[in-house]
């Protein structure tokens, strides 16, 4: 029986800078899931594909599974995880290590992005007050993080994920807002070191150079002084 | 054995006008769970136990099971649900449904709390469009329970206890914003008041007039006309 295009597979609606997007493709590597990436044309052309899959944000990624679309990087990351549960677990198998996986993931999420586009985007005082939080959220996942290898110990799961999908943006939040990571946060970074020793890390982030003028791009395109 | 108080059992850090804190009740009394209520004093004589037990966000509820503490209400909501599965499940068992129930109580998370603070604290445009975009998420949640009975189907569960916890507070919007849900979402109200049918949501529920005038009084406290 024939199949239209789509509705049998993995396809993952892409855009080369997103974090939330690296993540998906960090975890089906890790699984040895088979996927196809369709890039999408953000912010001005997007596909009626991705309009139709995730019609409440419109945006990417989108996981669509056997035709079927999952929206929100995050709930797509748990799924993935369910669906193909015999490789690379991410999530720990008792609940309340579930629980505190979950919560920095959360935390993660609700901090890094935002902080950072204020670092990126703004100057004045709101450029300030973000690099400050910002060191102090690398802060606190660094005493989270503690003597540990990875987030969830000896193996690399949910957190790590969640977090070194921003990694390939670092520099570009170094040069923005004038500070070093190795000195602020100095284990985040040996951490970070050891997640993209995995190839499916390295494959997945962007190349901080190619993301840094991207970005200087936009600031001109939208004068952002 | 003697056991130090705290050290089994389940407590919830609870404040009565928190709808994350009612979500919690509303699910531990589905399942039949006993716990305990501490009521902190909200805002300004936090407990030791709760800055001790959420020293991230210094903030309700938290659940404390066994000794070991649980921090946002919908990590906390995924962990009674896996602690005890076998009484009225709130997540569905397959994959598939059980990413679209994540996603529609991470769109009521990322929208209803903070549109409806906009309305009762705020005036002028920040008031106005969030009415607006508090009847649009209405109406998109609208769209999504469709003639359902509940936002899963025939069962009461995840999405419904994210969004009836809200349902205590729909009284205050209504006057702060000079609306009426029942002409703007008539199906969720419908819904609505199937969920209060329930024991479990009925208890957990603050008296609107009670919360209205709370509401008020912070009006008055903190000047903000």
């Amino acid at each position: 029986m024939e199949e239209e295009k789509g509705e049998k597979g993995v396809i993952l609606l892409d855009f080369w800078t997103s974090p939330f997007s690296q993540r998906l493709k960090i975890a089906m590597d890790e699984k040895n899931v088979e996927f196809e990436c369709i890039e999408e044309d953000i912010p001005n052309n997007k596909s009626q594909l991705l309009l139709k899959s995730n019609p409440v944000y419109k945006k990417i990624p989108v996981l669509i599974h056997d035709g079927k679309p999952i929206c929100e990087s995050m709930v797509i990351l748990r799924y993935i995880d369910e669906v193909w549960p015999h490789q690379a677990p991410l999530l720990p198998a008792d609940p309340y290590s579930r629980a505190i996986a979950s919560f920095w993931a959360d935390f993660i999420d609700k901090k890094v992005y935002d902080l950072g586009t204020k670092i990126w985007m703004r100057s004045g005082e709101v450029h300030e007050t973000a690099k400050k939080e910002l060191l102090e959220v690398m802060k606190t996942l660094e005493g989270e993080l503690g003597e540990k290898e990875f987030f969830g110990g000896d193996v690399f799961g949910f957190v790590d994920i969640a977090l070194v999908s921003f990694y390939g943006w670092f520099p570009a939040y170094e040069i923005f807002a004038k500070f070093s990571f190795e000195e602020e946060c100095p284990k985040i970074m040996a951490w970070a070191k050891r997640c993209v020793q995995r190839e499916s890390v390295c494959k997945a982030l962007p190349e901080p150079k190619k993301l840094y003028e991207y970005l200087l791009d936009l600031k001109k395109t939208y004068n952002l002084y």
